[in-house]
């Protein structure tokens, strides 16, 4: 039979929790060991009302079920009161292709499996001691980002910078509540840049925000927000200069993340090959060598996030009943 | 509000009937003027248990919405007792990306609206005089392509064959309850391709199955089983030596039909241009010239077919409630 859970029941399965950052982790791992079969994803524009749709998927090796999902972006939206962001997950069964379920998440899985994913870069690749963690975006994914960051690490000052000084008051008094640390506005990205050890790049940018030269001894740096060829969040330059670059999917940032622009200017050769965070998580060697080291973590986001959480979900449900 | 419709509801919705012709009609010219977007299938592989999912898609400009359809085939199932197909449609609004309804058709609405491209393609290529239509397959196209070639012509003589004697006899007695014609079991596909003006190939076959010589002047032959690189049903010389190939979506039949093994082969160029079968529906003078032509439809399957029959099933559902 097939289980149809809608938002609100959802939201009320599957929380920000700690729970969920060994299932993303492992799908990390199967990704970055080719135990993943993950077709490119489908994209469909509708350019005459700014409108997008994405389709990813992965199937995992010996696992029961698999998910396809289906991610809106309707960028007119927000000018009618509507959000941007919707979408739908659908899981099947891996044997026989039987639907086991819809999941009507409107998005909010893949929220959440995002803000997982920033939690697993900063846990592998941040130093252990953080006082202060800047956020760069006032939206969703800047504070989802946050809250999961304060899973593995434990700042005690947060830097927020916003393009919108209104909105960026607004997150910041929206935050206070959620969370037991301090927060400060930051007048520019530069002075955001000096203050902190974490940085969390959350923004649908079509042009660099941190520059090379702000880069500090000891940085990690995850940036998130590029999922498309033409967004960009970090000086490409960057990618060079820092220790360790660690993609999510590296057949992915080659063409979608901020790899990508380094590529495209060359900066970096084409056929050059990083550690995906799936062999840094198998192998914690491989990661961050000295306190002193400069990381960045590429997430674009991928299909094996969605297929863990959506399993999740339904084995929540599945649990309950 | 989404509405979700189950299998049993979308098969009162929609059923086999004319009023589908003009619909799906209308999809593949929107198609072949180049007023859809219609990204590449996406194709996910489980060759442990025999399996795929394919996502299509097709937004067509000026339609308030559009779907997106899975469609998944698990081989393996018919040893337990289970379908082969199985699929799921899901229709977005094209302003907002909000989600219309999620129509758990089961694969349902892929066999008719394909079967309904067939009926689409004999009417504009076949002669309008036919006494003898064969049918090549017997599994649901075959019964479906049969159903709906009654809508557009009316043969005498419905001649079949298939692999298995046994489960063409058993085809023979159910269509004979549905279709006031007679019906004659054909021993080989040369006996049959002697005694008919119209061929329908519904097999999942990765051999020719009509060979070259065995065509006959004023025949017309559609090809609706090869949506898969490796399937093939006409032997590929037949798309040089017929006066007319038509396919649903060139594109598409270059990498997956039967003008794939005639491209392969070096029997036709790669670059030739056919005219697509929306180009004859608007365009009939495009179509046959004489009643000696041998014409050949290619179906590979578009998501526009898909987009179109999903929002016919929506409406149905939203006038009746």
């Amino acid at each position: 039979m097939t289980i149809i859970l809608h938002h609100e029941q959802i939201k009320k399965l599957a929380s920000l929790n700690e729970n969920l950052i060994p299932i993303i982790e492992n799908a990390f791992v199967s990704l970055s060991e080719g135990r993943a079969t993950t077709p490119p994803i489908m994209r469909l524009d509708i350019p005459e009302f700014h409108g997008e749709a994405d389709v990813k998927t992965a199937y995992i090796k010996g696992l029961d079920s698999f998910a396809i999902k289906i991610a809106l972006g309707f960028f007119n939206n927000p000018s009618i009161g509507l959000p941007s962001s919707n979408g739908l997950m659908i899981l099947f069964d891996s044997k026989t292709g039987a639907l086991k379920a819809v999941l009507l998440d409107q998005g909010y899985l893949t929220d959440i499996r995002t803000a997982i994913a920033g939690a697993i870069a900063s846990k592998h690749l941040a130093n252990l001691e953080v006082s202060n963690v800047g956020i760069i975006g006032v939206g969703m994914q800047a504070q989802l980002q946050l809250q999961a960051l304060m899973l593995v690490r434990k700042p005690t000052n947060a830097f927020i910078w916003g393009r919108n000084k209104g909105k960026t008051s607004i997150y910041i008094d929206a935050m206070k509540n959620k969370l037991n640390i301090n927060f400060h506005q930051c007048l520019n990205i530069e002075e955001l840049c000096e203050k902190c050890e974490i940085i969390i790049t959350t923004t649908p940018s079509k042009e660099p925000l941190i520059k090379d030269e702000w880069l500090k001894k000891g940085m990690h740096i995850t940036a998130m927000g590029s999922d498309a060829e033409h967004k960009n969040e970090l000086d490409p330059r960057i990618i060079k200069s820092c220790n360790l670059y660690v993609p999510d999917k590296q057949s992915q940032t080659n063409v979608l993340g901020e790899l990508h622009h380094a590529i495209k200017k060359e900066i970096v050769d084409k056929n050059k090959k990083f550690k995906e965070l799936g062999e840094i998580i198998k192998n914690p060697n491989l990661g961050r060598q000295t306190k002193n080291d400069i990381t960045v973590c590429d997430l674009t986001g991928t299909g094996v996030q969605d297929t863990a959480i959506a399993r999740h979900t339904y084995d929540i449900a599945n649990s309950n009943i």
